[in-house]
Parts: C-alpha cells; structure tokens; sequence
C-alpha cells in the first residue's frame, strides 16, 4: 500500500475518458476503505464524485484531484494507452501524470504516513471528480457547495495537478489568471460613403473603443502574476461595398487577467468605454473563471518545506498555464497546486518514471506531515 | 436649328445605352456639318467617339459630353423611354436630362450666335463620348490624350452634365472630391490567447493604423469644398477561436478629398502610419479620381454672367456629388459643368420642359458669346 505504482496501474487500466468512470472510484474507495476513510460517492447528473473523508478534529487537509482522463488522440502511442506497462523503469499510460499517477501517490502516501503514526492528529479528505476534462459543472464545484452545506470546508487543499516543469517540485502554483471573453457589436446607422454626415460609422466607434481598451496595459502584473492581457481575438464587419458605410461592427476579447481585476471590475471597464464611445451597442460577457491566488503564508510554506525536503530545490510560485479545478477551491480555503513532471499529459505515451511517482508519494507524505505536525 | 427640342428627340430615339450608340454620333455629326463643324470619330477599342471642331484660333471652347445613357431601369415608365413624347410641354426619355437634352441645347445654341454673329472669332468644339456612363476608359479620357498629341487642348471647357438642382442655372459645378479606396491586410503572429508575448497581434495594430487615420479630421474643408472624408467600410478578422490571437487582419477605407490632398499625398499618409504601427502589411491603392477645383477666373466669372443675365439669379459654386468626365478634363484646361435640372436623371420617366431645355439652349448661347468675346 506504500507503493503508489500498483493503484496507479489499476486506475490507468480503468478507461475513464470523460464521462466516463469505468470503475475508477471503485477502484480508489477500495484503496481507501483499509485506511480509516469513510467514503461516499456524491454524483451531480452524470458525473461520478468521490468523497472520502479520515478523522474529524483540525487541521483538515484536502486533496483534490480527478480520475478522468483525456482521450488517447490522433498521436501514435507505442503502448496501449490503458495498459499500464511499465518500460525500462517507466509507467506508460493515459492519466500517467494527469493525475492517476497523482491520485495514486497521494494515497501511497497515506498509507506510509500512518504506518509511521498510526495516531495522525487532524483530518485527511480526498475529493476527486470524474469530470475534470469535460464542462466541470457537476464536479469539484458542486461538490464543494455539498460540503459547504455541510460545514466540513477543509483549512487547506493541496489539488494534485502534474505543474512539475523539468524536475519534481520545482513549481508550485499558487493562482491561476482569470479568463473572460467579451462580444462587443456597435451600432451606427448604414450610408452612402460620399455623405458621411447622413451616416453614423460604426467602424470608427468601435476602433475607439477598441484604441481605449488596448492603448495601455492594465497593469504591470505583480508579484506572482504576469500582467493582465486583453487581446481582441476578431473584428468583423464583412461589408463587400467600398461605397458603404456599414450599420454595425462587432468585436471579441479575450482577458487573462490577475488579481487586481475581476469579471465585475473588467465589465465595468469595457462598459466605461462603450458608453463614452458607442453608446449603442450589445455587450456579451462570459467569465470562465476569476482569477485567484493564494498568497503566501503557513499552507504554501508547509509546501515549499517539503519540496526542499523531499527534492532539495527550492519550488518557484507560479501561476501561468491554464484552469484548473483549484480555481473553484479558492473560493473556499487556501489552495496550491503541486504534482508531476507534466511534459507528456494530454500527449501521445503520456507517461511518469516509476521512481518519480514514488518521489512525488513521498513528497506528498511531507506534505501532509507539514500540514497535520 | 435654333430649337434644341427636334435635335434632343432625334438623339433620345437611338436606344444608345452604353456601350451602344445605334447612331447617335452620326446625328449629331449631321448636325453639325452644316454649321461648319469638322467631324472626326476617335473612336477607342469599342467606344465610339466624335470629335467635331469650328475655327482655328482662340479663344478656343470646348463642349464636353456624351451620348450614351442609362438602361431604363426598373422603375415604371409612363411613356417610351426611347419615344421621346412631348406632353404637357415635358420632353420624355432616357437622357432627356442626362444629357442628350444638354448636347442638343448646345448645338442648338452655336445655331443660334452663327446667325446673329456669322463671323464669329475663335474656335468652338465638341468632345462627345459614347461611354460616360460605363467604365469611361476609351472615352473622353482617351480623346483627350489624343487631342493633347494634335495640339488642340482648348483654352477652357464646359460640360453639359444636368448640374442645376431646382431651377436652371442655380448650382454651377467647379470641381469635385477626389475617391480612393485603400485595402490594408496587416500580418501579426498566431499564437494562443493565453501566451500573449509568444504571438503578435495584429488586430491590435490595425486598430492602432485605424485610429491614427481616423482620430483627427484629414482637414477642415476649403471654401468650395467639403472636409475630406475617410471612412473605414468594413474590418475582418473572421476568427472563430475565442482563445487564439490571429495572424492577420483586412481593413477597407473609401476617402472622398478634396484639393488639399492627392492620390500621392494621401497614400504617403497610409503609408507612413503603416510604417510606424504594422510594418508588416499588404497595402492596395485605388484612386478612382484625383479632386480637381476650377478656381475663380475668367471662364467661371464667364458663366456666372451668362446665368445671371439668362437666369436672373447668382449661381452657387459647388463641388458636391459623383464623379463625371470633367475630373479627366481638368488636368488639361479649366472646366466647370453647367446644365439642365437633374432631378429625374437615371429614373423613370426622365424628362425635360421644353421651356427649360430652350431656355438651357439660350443660356449656352451666352456662354458662347461671353467666351469667344
Ligand atoms: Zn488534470
Ligand atoms: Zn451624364
């Protein structure tokens, strides 16, 4: 049970592409049952989740992670991609690094923690989702609202992601930038472009507008994050007549953005300028998730300990890359993201050496002895 | 031969739309032969052309018009378009206004000075083209390179396009806006809209170009002409992706300019706005005419008397509406356009009173007599 390679092979040859779970929880609540967990499946619609719970006292730790996994793709793999086979050292399969292996070193790391202290202080929880791949509406998120009604929020929460670069340990996420896509359309009024007084040109109201979004940057970014990006991805008009003034003109951005902004304040923003400039318009915001950091204090320390522990390097405080499921635990506990090596998730021989998962397990055992002391 | 009306009938009865001329030249060259007129075709690739000259010295005047006209359209006629009816003393038909009214009123007017002024001094000409009303390239612009080549450009010109908007003789034509249609493409770098620093929007930099050439007015009018109009018609992008920066973006600009700028100076403006924001570009350039003003002068004063005296009221100058043959003419000697009541022109039921197009005749006549002297 101390060694993370067998569950990680179990859950591998478990085809879970999103939606499906093709018996991985089962597969993890057995793991998890002789180890003092109570567990419990808390499905939303189609979506297999697991809760699973050690103890009742604080501090309460929480691993947050997922057993499904992308499809294998059009790359050539050299393996079978459910097979789990291990190659001169190395485990080859979907779900390697992202995050079956996680998941699996996770709990090896239990198990070694508890064979050394059987008497643990605090509580352990793992919450794992079979939809992380997919939409994620009826995952961690609906999950967290569960527990939430629940009063069983955990202190801190650890999400088990390969944010690994080169070497084991030596990123650590602690944020992700928010993302908001906005459809801007300017109305004027259509005419003859020989008399542009009896016409309103829309393009030119939605150039200003655009000039006033893109002419300076946000922000100059901050400690942890790059600065805000606003990018217009598309302008489209598509009038053929060179002699016609159009009637409207429409644009889309997209907005990385870090921690000083927030869907409302990036609305408010964009909806400024439009009522300077364009004052008829249709406005369409989707914000896929704010932005989010957990600044440093005890939870991110007990991490970065560890991994100089375990890894002997010190760990960069990132917050780069794309959404993650933490961004729905920020708005709980604090939250970081520490995992493998993820150069092949998502990539044709997805696969972790074998000696790395048991590095990542005994990170991860460090980690919980950091956090429950 | 004094009464323009058997002339302008004669003319509208040969269903001469353009490119045909089913023997309109030949009528007016039979016209014109017996008042001592020397008739040439310079007849261009398909389009037919007369060229017809009395006298040899100067002042030489010269009378710039066509003969072909717009198809009856779709509008309802309540007579022939090519009947040429007279009813309730209104000529009926195609080109009645636009301009077989304006060139019988000419010839007709040369009828009349000969018989007061039989030894009249100076040289009269016609320049009558078949194709003013199609794409105009063999026409008036060609038989002027050729009279260039014989030494014969005159010393000023008039063109018989229906000019006067309520009452005859009110609006005289002394140039008119120049139009230049720009295609910009600015190349960028793809790249994903999450990584920003690894791509090169361009999209951003067509805005920053945009409004650089739209931000100010070009200029802020001139005492005949209105302020130089840009407008951009139209900007596509046509990127479906919300998360990817794209690699090029088109805008199209129509500019309508008056005599403060040139084809060259303005494309040197596009260019030097290119240069500073998006170097990387495809620029296209497409000047469909150069502005040209006839500025105050003899040959205006001229026909500004003549009105006054035949019209009894003051001409406004004006420099207002489409593109005609005078552009082509006025990059050889002075020309203003002066005609009949234009309200009907290209619609159905074209026509002309009778007393106005004899009226036209005698304001011609003392165009004429105030030229020639
Ligand atoms: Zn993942
Ligand atoms: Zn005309």
């Amino acid at each position: 049970m101390t060694d993370p390679l067998p569950l990680a092979q179990a859950l591998i040859r478990c085809r879970s592409v999103t939606p499906a779970d093709d018996g991985a929880l089962a597969v993890l609540e057995a793991a998890l049952a002789p180890l003092g967990f109570a567990c419990q499946r808390v499905d939303f619609g189609t979506t297999p989740n697991l809760y699973a719970r050690r103890g009742t006292g604080g501090p309460h730790l929480m691993f947050a992670g997922h057993t499904d996994v992308v499809p294998p793709g059009q790359g050539h793999w050299t393996t079978d991609p459910f097979g789990a086979e291990v190659r001169g050292g190395v485990l080859y399969g979907r779900g390697a690094t992202d995050m079956k292996g996680g998941v699996a070193a996770f709990v090896a790391a239990i198990a070694a923690v508890l064979e050394r202290r059987p008497a643990l202080p605090g509580s352990l929880s793992l919450l794992i989702t079979g939809d992380e791949e997919g939409p994620a509406l009826d995952g961690t998120v609906k999950v967290l609202g569960w527990l939430k009604d629940r009063g069983e929020i955990p202190d801190c929460c650890l999400v088990g992601e390969p944010t690994s670069k080169v070497e084991l340990g030596d990123t650590i996420k602690v944020g992700r930038r928010g993302s908001l896509n906005a459809a801007i359309t300017v109305h004027g009024t259509q005419g003859h472009a020989a008399y542009p007084q009896r016409a309103d040109n829309p393009v030119h109201r939605l150039v200003r507008v655009l000039h006033a979004l893109t002419a300076e940057p946000l922000d100059q970014g901050t400690r942890f994050f790059e600065p805000t990006s606003l990018q217009v991805t598309s302008v489209d008009v598509g009038n053929p007549a060179t002699n016609v003034i159009p009637g409207s003109a429409t644009a889309r951005l997209n907005i990385r953005f870090n921690e000083l902004h927030t869907e409302a304040s990036l609305t408010a923003r964009i909806k400024a300028v439009l009522a300077a400039e364009a004052p008829r318009h249709d406005l369409s915001i989707e914000c896929s998730g704010e932005s989010f950091l957990t600044s440093p204090g005890p939870f991110v320390d007990a991490l970065v300990r560890a991994v100089r522990a375990e890894c002997g390097r010190e760990p960069s405080l990132d917050t780069g890359g794309g959404t993650s499921d933490a961004r729905f635990v920020a708005k709980h506990c604090p939250v970081a993201e520490l995992g493998a090596v993820g150069a092949t998730m998502h990539k044709a021989d997805e696969c972790t050496p074998v000696d790395e998962l048991r590095a990542l397990s005994r990170l991860y055992a460090r980690v919980i002895e950091e956090v429950l002391g």
